[in-house]
């Protein structure tokens, strides 16, 4: 396909994309244009309307088209708890179980020295600020709930931040380890079962 | 992400990709807006190029942005071969192995009755028509390559095309079946082994 220049700048940026390599890029490329060139249409504009439109939240730094996210402007959250989740879509799956009823901050990423993210690039100063915010001299933030991934980033990450708060006198709390609902034991990793064990109730 | 109106709409537009699913889709609209929105812009406006410049060779069926490919243009080319392929990719690997030097004809797809794409789909009669077609009463095409992919589908196209040359008194030929360069016979399969020995020569 060389031969085609706009061809070729289109398998080149869709490498852009997450996963994405050569030979997936020629396949989607040449999907596209064989197949579905309406949708190709849509794409570009949908990425053109997003990075103009997409913004992130001065409350929670998830994205949002306004100021403030909908939920952080919602009046019928509790504003004493702040749950701390790694990407929009994790505070979806936490939206998703109706379970919840507080707030959000949003890292939009984990720590990751190797890959030069610091507590800068996820925002820890400005949580910091927002766990430290009063009203009437009162701190609003009763209990922060730390609900980062359970991998090595992820705990890392919420390792540093309950550090960060130990000295700051709030509630800091983590989302319980132990066996999935529906499971069987025979089943389930070693690590998870010894969790569930010491934190049984 | 279910409040911002942009980033759903992006989500939904990045699942006409072949093999991108929900959960992909999402990863890749949260990666574009967080860490690379330049990315983003570039894959919009080669989306829209490609779509607006791309079209099909009108003597091979190949993508390209003039009326007729660099390729069918060549006078250096052999126009008594006319190598059968399916896609734009399947001709590049012809072509990258530099032995080749008659012309074209890209299928664009291969016959699968069950997605509904049959011979008008993929232009046999276009084929049929070129390979038909004389100079100074002479039929210019001497050879016809079928190298369409060694797959079911792939075959079978072969075979629908080979039977409707075989009254027209052009000599047609298929790729060699047979052990892959550089391969131990112990590890390959047992078809390939049988295919290669009924070949042999």
């Amino acid at each position: 396909m060389a031969d085609t220049h706009s061809l070729e700048l289109l398998v080149q940026a869709l490498r852009c994309l997450p996963g994405v390599g050569v030979k997936s890029a020629q396949r989607m490329a040449f999907h596209l244009l064989q197949h579905d060139r309406e949708g190709a249409l849509r794409l570009s504009q949908a990425l053109q309307h997003a990075c103009s439109s997409v913004k992130h939240c001065t409350m929670c730094h998830t994205f949002t088209e306004n100021d403030i996210c909908p939920t952080c402007e919602d009046p019928r959250r509790d504003r004493g708890l702040l749950c701390v989740v790694e990407t929009p879509a994790d505070q979806a799956a936490m939206e998703r179980t109706g379970a919840y009823k507080g707030l959000y901050f949003v890292l939009m990423g984990k720590l990751s020295p190797l890959d030069g993210v610091g507590p800068r690039e996820i925002g820890l100063q400005k949580l910091f600020e927002r766990i430290d915010a009063t009203e009437q001299g009162e701190r609003v933030v009763r209990e922060v709930i730390l609900a980062t991934n359970f991998t090595a980033e992820g705990e890392t990450t919420a390792h540093v931040i309950a550090q960060g708060l130990k000295t700051r006198g709030v509630n800091v709390t983590r989302l319980a380890r132990g066996v999935p609902v529906g499971s069987e034991l025979e089943y389930v990793d070693l690590g998870t079962i010894a969790h569930a064990l010491v934190d049984r109730r």
